[in-house]
């Protein structure tokens, strides 16, 4: 197994490849009023980083619930902040004020091209980095990575299978990969916290695509490779970065002999409250 | 600054360099009825693998009060603990007894020449991978990485100068410093508990001579330098790790505009049971 340690990455995650990738290509035009984006946490860090490189203002959206490491990371960046219910909808409608009031250029997390070109180079770097990959395992949430991560495969190492990871309790993408539409999980009950999104019409005909199979994993699968990379490799990694790990040691069989490589995907954890994934 | 992160180390510490050193030292006849030690971890690790390594039998003797993590890892090595009160005098004495039941043959911790010379390795590769070195800053436990430490500065790059982090909460290596005597600390109360050892004659006279200064750093102190390296570095080092950035942060005028090489010792952690050292 090869890991690709995204937790190392400027902003603590890969959002910041999509984020700057996008940013940057927009026009001076387009970016004249700022950015805005509505975001959890690493694609907000993303975009007030990216923002506050261009020498423009970001608004980002987030829910009220966001881990505090995460707000105040995106406030040092400069960034203004509105909170608001931990609702997909009311998100939306709140960072469409904004960006009626501001005229600020949206930055879609996942559901943009150049988002997913951004995310795309993190599999690219692995792929030039470990000659001969068979798979490569990423978690799958809103799919701006998953897709990147399938498009460089598709087109530097065709021979190679990507496999996507997802928790059981955020069972979304699995349904998308099979029905073809985007879909809502049946319920949400995990400590994936980056994997709560559904995907996107973009996403999710890229995956269907180019993604060879989907794989769910259990709390527990994911809170034992959690501890495992904790423990074991000593790096701090977000609980979704633990789902691509948990599929690759519930199936062993698959990956048996081959060469995997794995996208920790990023380390931002509120330290003072992380140890609750690992109680018995 | 230039960290050396020695919680990446095979077994999670420093300490397998002087472990496998002194190991190696020792005769075939030495070796013959395996070796014995006592240590509330990381050094009870480094001579476990050490021993099968060699493939001899290991005899640990551990505080009951080891963090599971630690002790789980000494099993795993196939050694054979016992478990005794955490008291220094209580720790001897059960090791003397395994001693002349088996005739193994005993490393120290820090107390044993091989041992600090196999430490001594860590600051070498430091000077030798990051050139001009100002300052080393190891923390001061028994003093064995502290004593190979200040050898290597010594011999490979005299003009540095090498300092140690101590806890206020565990203060006797300052003390030893001062008086040229092995002290005893006034209190024990620190989270940072791979310092709680006394220096020992061998390590006190080396100390002396060689180390500039040791610089006492607070609980709080140690707390905030461990939270940046978790929250910041995204890499998990134990308490006794942060002690020596502590020392930087406390005294910025000092090293301001130096480089410095900071020797992060392990990264042992029961990650279930370690969020309490960032609760406010």
């Amino acid at each position: 197994m090869f890991l690709k340690c995204e937790n190392f990455q400027k902003t603590g995650s890969f959002k910041i490849r999509g984020g700057m990738n996008a940013v940057l290509s927009l026009s001076t035009e387009e970016l004249k009023q700022g950015i805005a984006t509505h975001s959890s946490g690493n694609h907000a860090q993303a975009i007030a980083f990216a923002a506050r490189q261009v020498g423009k203002k970001a608004y980002i959206v987030m829910p009220a619930t966001s881990p505090k490491v995460k707000v105040d990371a995106v406030k040092n960046y400069g960034a203004e902040i509105t909170f608001c219910e931990p609702k997909q909808k009311i998100l939306e409608s709140t960072l469409k004020d904004i960006i009626q009031r501001t005229g600020a250029a949206f930055v879609h997390p996942y559901d943009n091209y150049q988002v997913i070109t951004g995310q795309a180079t993190c599999a690219k770097e692995l792929i030039e980095d470990v000659p001969g990959l068979d798979a490569i395992i990423t978690p799958v949430g809103g799919g701006g990575l998953l897709s990147g991560s399938a498009l460089s495969k598709h087109y530097l190492l065709p021979p190679a299978f990507i496999y996507a990871g997802e928790p059981e309790g955020a069972a979304d993408a699995i349904l998308s990969f099979r029905s073809g539409q985007v879909e809502r999980a049946a319920f949400i009950n995990t400590i994936a916290d980056g994997l709560l999104t559904t995907l996107s019409d973009k996403t999710v005909a890229i995956i269907r695509q180019y993604v060879k199979d989907i794989f769910l994993v259990t709390e527990q699968e994911i809170t034992s490779a959690l501890r495992l990379i904790y423990e074991r490799m000593k790096i701090i990694v977000e609980p979704s970065s633990a789902v691509s790990l948990a599929v690759v040691l519930k199936h062993r069989n698959l990956f048996a002999g081959k060469r995997i490589g794995i996208i920790l995907t990023g380390g931002n954890v509120d330290v003072s409250n992380s140890d609750k994934w690992f109680k018995d």
